[in-house]
C-alpha cells in the first residue's frame, strides 16, 4: 500500500521551475554531483543512525509524473510545453551511492551521493532530504532510548501523537532499525514486520462494573498475554492488588505464570518497587513490570539509577517525534559537474560560517576500524578514486586544526557508502529489516563508549585527505 | 491519491485486542460515548487552532478491513475466528459532531465527540488522534507565525523537514487553514490548493559560470515570476548588485518592475535595510524582499520590531515540525455509556492529578459572543440537551475556583460542535480549503488581543454549567 505511492509531486516547487529553466538553457544534460551530510547530530549526541534508504529506493522507481500532474503543472503557467512533455517521460537514469541504513553516521560526511543530469539531480532533492532526515532523525532518537534501557525492550508507543500517518508509520520503521523491541502500531507490524503488540487502555477497566471484573474477564480472554492496566483507579490501593486477584485466580490455575502489569502515571520509581514487593510477595515473581507515560532516554536512566523495579518500556511522542529535538538537518549541496569529457570539475559552496563551508568533489568515505578490537577510530574522507593502503600508516588531521595530526596502524579500511542505483538501475539488494537491525547493533557497537555518551560525547574524527583537503583550500581561496 | 488511502490498520493494537474482548464478552455493542480534547496550548500560547476533520471523515468513510489484514490479525494469534469473520464487515455505524476546521480551541473542551458501538468507539481513537493532533499543532503554530508577520505573506518551506511525506502534505494544508498564503510544496498545491511558488536554489547560481548570468538567464526564462536568491556569494558586494544589473538590463526594458530578491542566512535586519536602499537608488521601488532561514515567530516579530525591510517570508522547519513544541496532547476519554433504554450513564476518569480529572457526560460546547463588539467572552460546557436562553442573564463560574463568578448578558450562544456523522452517514458538507481559511481567520478576530499574545496570554473562560458542574462533583464522590 504505502510502497506503491508515487511521491513525485512532493518536491519543492523551485526544483520544477529551476528544472525548466536547465531545459529551456541546455543545462539540463549537465552530469552533477549532489551530497547528502548533515551538520549537527540532534540532542548533542556523538552519532546519528542513518535510515529511510528504502523508502528513497521506491520513490526513484516510481518516479513518474501522471497525466494529471502535467495537466496541473501547466496550469500554474510558467513551464514550456517542451518542458511539459519531457517530464511526461521523466525517469531517473543517474547513479546513486548511500551508506546502508543502520549505520551510524557523523556531521559533515556524505551520506548519500547523486551523479545524474542536473535536472534530475535537482529534481529529487526534496523527497530524497524529507525520507533521510525524518527516518534518521527517529532511529538516532530511538537508539539513545534503547541505550538507556541497557537491553530491556523498549517499545514504540506514539502513533497518536506523530506528525501524521506516515509520521508514525516510517517512524515506527525507523524505531525498529535502531533497536526498539516493537511497536503499537498495527500497521507498521503489517507493513515493516516490527512486531505490534498491546492489551489495554483505561477505557477497558472503565467498561465493566469495577476493575477486578475488567481484570478477570481480560485474563480469561488472553490468558497468554494479560498486561494489566493497573492505574485506573489507585495503582496500590487497587490497580495492583486486583491484578494479583485476577492472576491468581485464572492464570495461576491453569499453570500460567508469564503475565504482566503496566504503570502509565504517577511516580514509576516508587510505585515499580512497591509493585514488585506485592508481587512478589504474592509468588508472582515472572509478572513483569511495563512502564510508559512521556518516557525519554534521560528519564529512563534516571528510573534505572534509582532502582526502578521495570522490566520494560513503552515510549510515546518524545520518540515518535523526536521531541526534545525533532528535525535532523540534512542538507543536498552540489559538490562537482562533469565535464562532456568526462573531467570532474569540483565545485564549493561559501559561506561567512565556516562550518557551513561545503566539501567539494566526487568523494568517498572510509571507516577505518581498528584491526585488533574491531573499534571505529576515524572516518576519511577521500577523492572518489583514492585507493587505502592498510599495510601503510595513514597519517590524518583535523581539517579544522590541521597541526592535530596522528598516525593510525594495524586497521582495516571498510568504504562506507555502496552503489544504489546505476544508469537508473537498482543494482543494490535491499536487506530485510532483520538484516538492517542486526547491522545497526553492530555497528553501534564498534563505537567506542565515549562517542555513545548522551551528553558531551567524545567527538570522532571525520578528517579529509590530503588529496582533498588541498583541493578544498584551492577552491576556497579562489572563490575567497 | 492521498485522499483515498486506507488508514484502517493504523491503529494501535490494544484497540484490536480490546475489540475482540468487547466482542467476546458481549459488550460490543454497548453505546459509547468518547470526547477529544487538549490540555495545554502549545508554546504557552492562549488558544489552538482545530484542523485535521477532512482527514477524519476521509478515514471514517474508508474504514474497511482487507482481506489481506484480516490473514496478517489471524497470523497474530489471539482473535477469534468471529471477530474476525466480524472485522471482514466492519464500518463505521456511530455519531460524530465535531468544530470546524479553523475555530479557535481552548483545553479541556471536547472538540469532537464519538457516540457508537464500544467496538467502533474505541478502535477509531488512533487515527482520530493523530490526524487531529497533526494538523491542529500545525494550524496552531502557522497562526502565531502568520500573526507576528502583521498582515505580511507567510510561505511554508519546510518539506524537506518535515516528519515523514504526511507530515510535509498534510502540514502544508494545516498551515494553508490558518493563514499561511501557500507552500513550497507542489503536491500539497495540487492535493488541497494551497499555492505553490518557489524560484531558485543556490546550486542555480552555482550552476551558471558567474552570479550575474545565472540571474540574467532566470529574468530571461520568468520575467514575470524572478525572485532571485542574493546569498550565494555575498549578499551586498556581489549577490544585490547582480540582482539590480539584471533587473535593469532584462526587467526594465520589458516594462516589468514586479521582481524580487529572496535573503537565506545572515543578519536579515542589517541586510535587508542595506538591500532595500539599494534597490529603490536603483529605482526599483517595486521589487520585493523575502526573507527566509530558520524563521518562527520570535525572530519574524523582533526582526519587525528592528525595522527589517521585509515584505514576505518562508519559514521551513520551525513550523512544518513545530519544533519549539512538536506535540499536540489531544486525549479521547470515555465520557459515557447508554443504558439498553437509551438512559445516558456519565462516566469520569479519575486522577491524582486534578487537570487530569476528565468531564463526564454527553456534552455540548456553547460559545458567548458579545453582542455589540462580536468578541468571544467564554466557552460554556453543558450536558448535551441544555438550552442557553440568550434574553436572560448567564452567570458563570471558574469550574476550580467556584467562587469566581461572571454574569453576562447581551450575549449571543453558539454552539460549537456540528454534526459530522449520523448513523454512520456523513452529516456534514465538508468546506473548502479557502472557505476554512476564510472562517479561520474571522474566528480568530474575534478573540481579544490578551487571549492572542504570545506569552502569558490571558486565559479564556472555560466553565461549565451549573448541571454539569453537580454531575462531575457527584461522581467524584461515588469515586473518591
Amino acid at each position: 500500500m504505502m510502497d506503491t505511492m508515487n511521491y513525485t509531486m512532493l518536491c519543492d516547487f523551485y526544483e520544477l521551475t529551476m528544472g525548466n529553466g536547465y531545459f529551456q538553457t541546455g543545462i539540463d544534460k549537465q552530469i552533477c554531483y549532489f551530497d547528502v551530510f548533515f551538520r549537527d547530530v540532534p540532542d548533542g549526541g556523538g552519532f546519528a543512525i542513518a535510515a529511510g534508504l528504502e523508502q528513497v529506493v521506491e520513490y526513484i522507481q516510481n518516479l513518474r509524473f501522471t497525466v494529471e500532474d502535467i495537466a496541473y503543472l501547466r496550469g500554474k503557467g510558467g513551464f514550456c510545453e517542451e518542458f511539459l512533455n519531457y517530464l511526461r517521460h521523466f525517469r531517473f537514469t543517474g547513479d546513486i551511492w548511500a551508506v546502508p541504513e543502520g549505520t551510524p553516521i557523523f556531521p559533515r560526511e556524505p551520506i548519500l551521493t547523486v551523479r545524474a543530469p542536473a535536472i534530475q539531480a535537482q529534481f529529487i532533492e526534496t523527497y530524497l532530504l524529507l525520507t533521510l532526515n525524518h527516518q534518521s532523525l527517529i532511529a538516532t532518537k530511538s537508539n539513545r532510548v534503547v541505550r538507556a534501557a541497557e537491553g530491556r525492550p523498549v517499545s514504540e508507543f506514539g502513533s497518536r501523537r506523530a506528525q501524521g500517518p506516515s509520521g508514525a508509520l516510517l517512524g515506527a520503521r525507523a524505531s525498529y532499525i535502531a533497536g526498539c523491541a516493537g511497536t503499537a502500531c498495527t500497521l507498521a507490524d503489517e507493513l515493516y514486520g516490527s512486531p505490534a503488540g498491546g492489551t489495554m487502555a483505561h477505557s477497558w477497566v472503565q467498561m465493566f462494573p469495577d476493575e477486578y471484573t475488567a481484570f478477570k474477564t481480560y485474563c480469561e480472554i488472553y490468558p497468554h498475554n494479560a498486561t494489566l492496566l493497573v492505574d485506573t483507579y489507585n495503582v496500590l490501593q487497587s490497580g495492583v492488588p486486583n491484578a494479583i486477584r485476577a492472576f491468581q485466580e485464572v492464570l495461576l490455575p491453569r499453570g500460567i505464570t508469564h503475565c504482566a502489569i503496566r504503570l502509565d502515571s504517577g511516580d514509576l520509581t516508587y510505585l515499580s518497587r512497591k509493585a514488585r514487593k506485592m508481587l512478589d510477595d504474592a509468588g508472582l515473581t515472572d509478572c513483569k513490570i511495563v512502564a510508559s507515560n512521556s518516557l525519554d532516554e534521560y528519564i529512563i536512566r534516571d528510573l534505572l539509577l534509582q532502582g526502578a523495579k521495570i522490566d520494560s518500556f513503552g515510549v510515546g511522542e518524545r520518540l515518535i517525534t523526536s521531541k526534545s529535538e525533532p528535525v535532523f538537518g540534512g542538507v543536498y549541496k552540489l559538490a562537482a559537474v562533469e565535464t562532456a569529457d568526462g573531467t570532474i570539475l569540483p565545485k564549493i559552496k561559501i559561506s561567512e560560517n565556516p562550518v557551513k563551508i561545503t566539501n567539494p568533489h566526487f568523494k568517498k568515505v572510509y571507516r577505518l576500524f581498528a584491526k585488533e578490537s574491531g573499534k571505529a577510530i576515524a572516518d576519511l574522507i577521500t577523492l572518489h578514486d583514492e585507493e587505502l593502503d592498510e599495510s601503510q600508516p595513514l597519517e590524518f588531521f583535523d581539517p579544522e586544526a590541521t597541526w592535530k595530526r596522528k598516525t593510525v596502524t594495524d586497521f582495516v579500511a571498510r568504504p562506507l557508502l555502496e552503489p544504489i542505483f546505476q544508469g537508473g538501475k537498482l543494482v543494490y539488494t535491499l536487506p530485510t529489516m532483520e538484516e538492517i537491525r542486526t547491522y545497526c547493533a553492530a555497528q553501534v557497537d564498534t563505537l567506542w563508549e565515549e562517542v555513545k555518551r548522551f551528553e558531551n560525547p567524545h567527538a570522532y574524527y571525520v578528517d579529509l585527505s590530503q588529496k582533498l583537503w588541498d583541493i578544498k583550500q584551492d577552491l576556497l581561496k579562489q572563490n575567497g
